[in-house]
């Protein structure tokens, strides 16, 4: 990747922040802001400033560690309950993108096996946001090295959503693949869905590839299947927010469609994502909750109405593509083959 | 249909002007405007203020009734020789939808077989302008009672782009059907995927059926696959741009990612469109143009920029579905059954 690594999310030197990009407000600005409470994490969650599963992971752990700043002085008794209160909160933001949990179960272990009161809790848990954020651009950089043996040169990948450096602590998911092969020389091209309806392929991943000098074309979602009839595509690249023990992958809406469509012509689906977002406890994709989320999301684009007063929407923010339609799963542990049985990592 | 008809494109009792619906302002504001020029024409048509195939040919002709108006006092050869200069040049606008040239080509027809100078060929022009529109409203009455037969009791339908009375002089075309069932009695409710870019779906589609006390609930194009899964949908109804003598169907971009999803699905997939749609020059798809449209419709919503500057988009209007995945093709002339095959009409 030939900018500066992007920080999505980042406990501050400090501890008394998380330090984000504000990812509304891109691409017509690059906006960052200081998160100091707990309302203004969950917030940032929500309301999708911060998201992508591993970002949202990182930013979770992060803002517990923020929100439990002010229970230093109480006692071990005191912080670690007001600790799962904190945690049950944060992980209730979004059900779908596991890492979120996970991330958050993660600190809350280590909080538990750590001796002491308060402040000697409160130091682990910074130290295990820094972690989880180090972590997680060391996951990237296995992805992409793993990815390298799936991709041709040229590479020209069809990718949905956002799964790059914004998507995580930096370095990508599926774009860390595109990274690595651009880094590695190759001839590399990216077609980006738009991804409605938030926008995440235009928004985002035509920015940090533009950012990058990584070429890239933007289509509607719609479009993704001609495009795909057309013989260019050689590789359908996307993330994921939960995979299920069978292979089943819940991604942003759109995903399964692309999956179709590439089965239909015979175009590689792959899905890359951290070992973090396997559920082994997730049987297959029926087991699964998929977030619906506002109507408004579908109701206006910005500020400009679409949609008439009064008309219901239908606005789930995942879907799940059967392990059937994925050619291959890349996690930092590497390349995994259908079929696929994930157990506990 | 329970509304007074919208009469999107109609030429004025006075010859002197085209009345359409701007259906850029909808669903904010229903505005009315007179087309006096062909200039004015054609930057409707190619704006997409008036669009919809139906729709589109109904207004082309109007529009060459209007344009041939300061020709009433030449002589036969000139008004001729004028006219197939206008022809041209209204044709040229949208390459796919074939209605258009399909309905100046019947005008000029008209023309030719009139007898006499200017002034009368012109009266015959404007006959033509009003019959094309009769008899467009004609063909969606047709539409519907012909596709009742295809319809159950109750009827969840998923449909694409606008197909509806603002497609068309009035009556509609895959939402034809719908207005039949309804009016027929039929518990119906509509499922409308949005359509992006220009969201011909939540704009238009929920707009008018919301208009027709029919229930209808928007989605996200890349939603569509997943309620699909669902079972919940008894049949998608499309319209058409053109279809091919073998079947083959140009329609709104996104419409080849339904028909993969539906076959998936095992849900009926059914095209309705006017006969007039058919294009027996077109062996198959492959001979179908499809028109590439402007960056700008991908780069911003309403007057919000959601690209950055500089990134490329790829912007085909259309796709194509293989007639292999269309369960029947609803005409005017009746319910037609795989193989397809369409000879001229």
């Amino acid at each position: 990747v030939t900018h500066a690594r992007l920080r999505p999310a980042s406990l501050a030197t400090d501890g008394a922040s998380v330090r984000i990009i504000d990812q509304r407000a891109l691409p017509a600005a690059l906006v960052e802001r200081d998160l100091r409470t707990l309302d203004e994490v969950v917030d940032a969650i929500a309301t999708l400033a911060v998201r992508g599963a591993p970002a949202i992971g990182v930013c979770a752990v992060a803002g517990v560690a923020v929100a439990m700043r002010g229970y230093a002085a109480s006692s071990r008794a005191v912080f670690l309950r007001e600790l799962d209160d904190v945690a049950a909160r944060v992980t209730a933001v979004r059900p779908t993108a596991v890492n979120l949990a996970w991330a958050v179960a993660r600190a809350v272990r280590r909080a538990h096996a750590t001796d002491g009161d308060g402040g000697a809790i409160l130091g682990a848990l910074q130290a295990e946001a820094h972690a989880v954020e180090h972590d997680d651009v060391a996951m990237s950089r296995a992805i992409g090295q793993h990815a390298l043996q799936l991709l041709d040169n040229p590479v020209r990948a069809l990718t949905h959503c956002n799964t790059g450096a914004l998507a995580t602590a930096g370095g990508g998911t599926a774009l860390a693949a595109i990274y690595a092969a651009h880094a590695a020389g190759r001839d590399v091209a990216v077609y980006a869905t738009e991804t409605r309806p938030l926008l995440q392929g235009a928004r985002l991943t035509a920015w940090e590839l533009q950012q990058a000098g990584v070429p890239v074309t933007v289509l509607a979602d719609g479009a993704a299947a001609s495009l795909l009839r057309l013989g260019t595509v050689t590789s359908v690249l996307v993330g994921a927010d939960r995979i299920a023990a069978n292979g089943d992958v819940a991604n942003k809406i759109g995903t399964y469609a692309l999956a179709l469509a590439a089965a239909t012509h015979g175009v590689p689906f792959y899905v890359l994502a951290p070992k973090s977002t396997v559920d082994a406890d997730s049987a297959d994709g029926r087991a699964i909750p998929i977030e619906l989320r506002a109507r408004e999301e579908l109701a206006r684009c910005g500020t400009v109405p679409i949609l008439p007063d009064g008309v219901a929407v239908w606005n789930p923010a995942f879907d799940i593509t059967p392990a059937s339609l994925v050619t291959a799963i890349v996690t930092d542990s590497g390349v995994h083959r259908p079929p696929y049985r994930f157990a506990d990592t």
